[in-house]
């Protein structure tokens, strides 16, 4: 019987803070209370601090075979970066091609899972239309707990779904009870002005944002909405980066229409700037759809953080070294597309959220696992402080500050896009499945102890 | 040397109202002035009564084969009509088919169109792309004064274009310097919806308002205002029927994107309750698209027009009898979508619009004939009163009541979708090229008076 | 020691729903789990029901002196009714006249509620401004635990107060850490109404909706909005009716402002054409302010409580009898404003909101206790089910029904604006500090037991 | 007999362009056409550039008494700049102190305006309520052509007016037929500020747009909006300066309601960094209320011309010299606010409109003089080119530049807020009433030649 005792932390849930003591025994909550009995326990002292929920990052890209590569972090190095970031599980995407199999890729995905330290579960992307992924996703739904799909509204030629697949796999969901995901980006009119941009000549990183102006975003989000309100059916937008998507998203929602929203740190704080760099690695390595924005957009995203329009933050972890930037110099549209994030994602929601007073830290907790949990169908084991839940946990220190960089951090990546940023907000001990994984700046992340999490409807 | 003169009538413009007397020479306008020499004149007295530019009509589509059928109202009946109704001019649609020549429809359209008795000019359907297309445009617009192009995003495996082709016929046409215009549903939630109606077994004319609900419209006028914007050029909507579309022209033109509206008179004051009568005859008559609309969106739509989010009226004039109707017993969709407007617009805008206050008649006039001929470059010679211009002119007795009914109107078809309306506001006299055509209830329309309109970028 | 045993419900918090037995002992909730231990308890079966944190109504005006007339519901009356209807707190407001001590006021209204049976706090009115107004806020908050200020910009010539006296109101409450509640209708454009209306002889009930029309309360919403922002602080906007106010409150969260709103049970459900009804004592039964309003702006409200853009549900409780009400036969301004709706809300909110589909059984206890604990610092006391919090507790049954009647009901006022309405969901048990009042329809409520809660910063 | 021909120009009104001649005889337009006879004619060539109509400032106050001094600038240096700058008329304030007498005020800005060498009407402001002051309204509309009158919401404890005054006299005006203009600021909300930021000790010209951010103005705005909308009657918002009224503004015309906005060109290209410049001249010599903007809300105000939210452009032309200016040294609120415009208005929006795209010349007639003439009763005389018209007339290069200064303007004042621009589009020649007032560079104003002019309902 392994039992651990968190003492006297400030728990800190989405409903509210309190301190008490929490005893871990065998991987899950035991007991919450004051002055509760250490025997036999190993103890972490947390007075001062804030004991949370394990962050959950519902959107990241282990290993991902994309765009004539393969991301550099695997679920084990990602999981075990997850840890150091305060966070406890992950949801993947399992992406099948067009004319594969689902559920073969299910299974693919699932391999290349088996060495993750940390909790995983998966949305399976739909990518094309017939009888058979209509099967395969009552199949994923009913026997392997996937109860999220994800649909690319981007990426014209490769991933790309057409309105007529996202009515059919939305109908279908719905009758499945699942929810969808959208990465909502009107594709054709990426695919024409990163023709129109090549043709005068626009080769580089800055190439990226102008072929993929906020507005693209906007109408693609309100298109989903639309297809979601005519089926009468709730839906999730990925990486909301944009005023113009989350307009969209409070319109709808004050019409009464059920949809999600989730951000990502990084849009939260980096402008497009930074696609205008003379270096270009430094520009490439900043490469990701949706591209960043101009800066007032993040004004948006914050303000629909604090006003529950937006509703989880995540990261869409994906990481590509320079030498697999480069294969997009002289070509903007090879560059491969995705950053990291995974590791920084808590402190940078603290630092920028939290310690500005935009949030309160039982928003923070609401944003980084709760309201992730809850829409996603993790509950009641994941996003909670609360006996019989997985203790998944994190001391979280308020008031200690690191300075992030790719020289010290734990992604498998070479670079960081919040490079050189003092963050104040700190993940100074997680706990996985009442496993300590990080603590006094070490990992103990083992590899495989990481489950794969059905979930529920 | 033929000479009319308009004596002591009220001149109302876009601009301003004045009493002065019009003398028309040979066609054009040859003087405006106070007591004009009456010598060798047809004189029309004019005195209480407002002269008005004639109605031009933005949106018809005489003899037009459609669905399987043709409508049954020809250029002659239909420009005929349109005298009756205080109209001068026309402006339809060449629809080639997806695979057809779009200089061929134009020619093809041009012979049907010999025998107009009034006015009229083209704007040209691009159906499908191609470098045959591109090129056509371009003939079009140099030789044939062809300034307009439409593009349909309903009518899936017919006339509907994708984003794809859209972006390319836009680039094209901006090129050009021309305009396109847009009939904005979505045709891809629209078949889905109607699929999905029948598989339920609605098969009845509730069927079709069903399967293009208000947001269908709403999310395509938005996509294709997004697509304009990428490509910074104007955009005309056609038919603009509900407040989710209004709603988006007002936000992009509240961002200075240039977006103009046309409204039908239909949709401002028919609701959607006709779909239900349960008589299939009186049900499928108003079977046009976009559908009519629960009666809020009236408000939005008289809202856009007094704000100028909306530019123009027009009655998409579209006759099918009962027998054709009847073509779609048993299933919606097959019922030939269009409905008749050219003879009452003026009077229903009138007295709807002038007589309950909501518009000024120099409004109306801006609506009903200014606006059209500025948008779609047959300035200077209609929509205005002036000097040089044509003589083609409205003798308004704001007072005269009628009746509308099928009974009576000059329109070739069977059924009036104002029937029993009595409205205020009549053109006492209609005047084409410096000829009465309609006075006294009495048409003096001449087959193939009619004459090609070229217009200008 | 008195220990009551709740078996096997499904506890029901904002957060999550899971099924447990709660012990209580001493009036707090001292266990939690399953198969708790019995003996000694008393003990009450909720297998099949919710187990919800006791209701609190923020917003209740308790033998309010008004209007020439007194509230007829007493503090004990009205609490053991909340008691019927599964509320165990309620916030009433304490109302100085414009000449009045703010502190001599509170401890009028403490002496008042001495015979409550359930716990109460006090909100206080702010009706004028001086520096003896500035100092009594002070002592309220630091030595009373009065934690929020109200303020009326309605009722002109009696409660009102203007933009300069806000300014002055709210710096100081901001000062203090309080926040500022606001009944938002502009009390000048009303009292013009009103002379106006009563001059062209409208005298009726119907007078009362005309002369507080929805842009009224519109207007003043964004104006206190504005002030808050000016001066950087949050603020609660009191019974929302209105899709303007609510389109105000949306626009300010998302420009990144903490704007809270509240509904009314009554004004999510009824319509203003009560107001039309010929007995003059049903309509007057009705008048309210703010009124019902047209039936669409009930969209309006339950998108924004779905949404999250509206926090709280009240009933602004304040009973008048017919006879009172009859004061303002011949002139609607005389007719004492106010509706019963304690014993109700609760009911009205599950049927319409959660059985409907509107909203979930979470969001549902979010709405009627713990986001009203949360922002007006009853917390952690109140508005949760967790150890150590009041045993204030309901088992809701989410299948019974009843029938609303003033027949029945146990409010002290003889009239009931649900009257008629069948509703499911219903406070089988009602537990308030750990003893039964209200169980098999039967109230045990005692008076005097209700406590004074002072409230948390 | 005085006559005058303008040969060739491109007459350019709100309507259309063409190539005509224009005779004007006695101070009329006579005859409109082309090779008109010009036999016995003062000859202008106008070929190559357009004639367009005077402008007409619809918000000037020429030698204004405020804030304890007089504006330099008086009726005749004002309106001989206006001449220079392609103004022929101006539309002035009467503001009488609330306890003065409208009548007496009238007639004692009608005596300083003997002097004005360009035609002027009068906006009358209401300043208090009375009974006189209804009555004097009724004569100034019925005797003296004065048909709109002028409200500040700003400007506390001397020129503002409250709500309930508001609401007298706008259902006065309603009665009489008039229109109302507002100055729309919260003055309460900036009489607070004020205060709180010089008890902060920031005393400097910062303190004027710290004192009025942009939601002061967009309440007010909503506000008056509110109120004439319950009185059911159209409203003009004077010099709108924030993307928070066009906003405003823009939402009430899309639910059909009648407002109007003007917009000043100071505040469509000069933004609030001028207020820190750390030359105390530099920046108080900018102080006009309201303040310039942040710079996002010049896109605003450019989409609204262009969308037709906002109608008419206008200065405020107020001129304070830096001696004035210096009295508010140590106390930004005693910076008399104003600033000059008059002579630069129309080069700065052909420069910054129609050179950029952003309006067409048609719509620089509109905004520049057709709107206003038909908003305030000016027509037919002004705001046309149409025989029988005054002769106003300017003849416009559309491509001559010149740079802005102090140096060379012929406003009597010793600072140019535009210095220092140089701009396309210039007044080469202005005919006032038939008569050259400027040409070559050369002013031919003669004092006490400018006419009231009394307007029509």
């Amino acid at each position: 019987m392994s039992k651990l005792l968190i003492q006297a932390g400030t728990i800190t849930t989405a409903e509210r803070s309190y301190i008490a003591d929490i005893l871990c025994i065998d991987g899950l909550i035991a007991e919450i209370g004051t002055n509760l009995d250490s025997s036999g326990a190993e103890i972490i002292n947390a007075e001062g601090a804030l004991v949370i929920p394990g962050g959950i990052d519902p959107h990241t890209h282990m290993e991902l075979p994309f765009m004539g590569t393969t991301a550099t972090e695997d679920f084990f190095t990602g999981t075990a970066a997850g840890f150091a970031g305060g966070n406890t599980t992950i949801i993947d995407f399992v992406i099948p091609g067009p004319r594969d199999s689902m559920l073969d890729a299910f299974h693919t995905w699932r391999g290349w899972a088996q060495k993750a330290a940390g909790d995983y579960a998966f949305h399976v992307a739909v990518t094309s239309w017939s009888d058979k992924i209509s099967e395969e996703m009552g199949i994923l739904v009913r026997e392997h707990g996937v109860t999220s799909f994800k649909h690319f509204m981007a990426y014209k030629g490769a991933l790309m779904v057409d309105d007529a697949i996202m009515l059919h796999s939305f109908a279908r969901a719905k009758e499945l009870g699942a929810i969808c995901n959208i990465h909502a980006e009107n594709g054709e009119a990426v695919a024409h002005l990163q023709q129109k941009l090549l043709a005068e000549g626009i080769t580089g990183p800055e190439g990226h944002p102008l072929s993929r102006p906020p507005s693209v975003e906007g109408e693609a989000a309100q298109r989903v909405i639309t297809i979601a309100g005519l089926l009468d059916m709730p839906v999730y937008i990925v990486h909301v980066s944009t005023e113009d998507a989350t307009a969209a998203i409070t319109r709808a929602r004050a019409a009464g229409q059920r949809v999600y929203g989730e951000v990502l740190a990084q849009h939260l704080v980096i402008d497009e700037s930074v696609y205008w760099n003379k270096d270009f690695a430094f520009a490439a390595a900043h490469v990701m759809s949706p591209p960043f924005r101009p800066k007032h957009h993040q004004k948006a995203l914050w303000a629909g953080l604090a006003s529950g329009a937006l509703q989880t933050t995540a990261t869409d972890h994906c990481c590509f070294c320079a030498p697999q930037k480069a294969g997009g110099i002289g070509d903007f549209t090879k560059i491969p597309n995705g950053t990291a994030g995974i590791e920084d994602r808590m402190s940078i929601l603290w630092h920028e959220g939290v310690a500005t007073g935009r949030l309160t830290p039982n928003e923070f907790v609401a944003i980084t696992s709760t309201n992730t949990a809850r829409i996603f169908g993790l509950m009641p084991a994941k996003g909670l402080i609360a006996v019989g839940a997985d203790a998944d946990l994190v001391v979280w220190d308020p008031t200690a500050t690191r300075t992030i960089s790719a020289k010290t951090h734990h992604q498998n990546v070479d670079f960081n896009v919040f490079e050189g940023r003092t963050v104040t907000g700190f993940a100074r001990t997680t706990i996985a499945a009442g496993k300590i994984v990080w603590h006094n700046n070490t990992l103990h992340a083992i590899r495989g102890a990481g489950r794969y999490i059905k979930r529920r409807l």
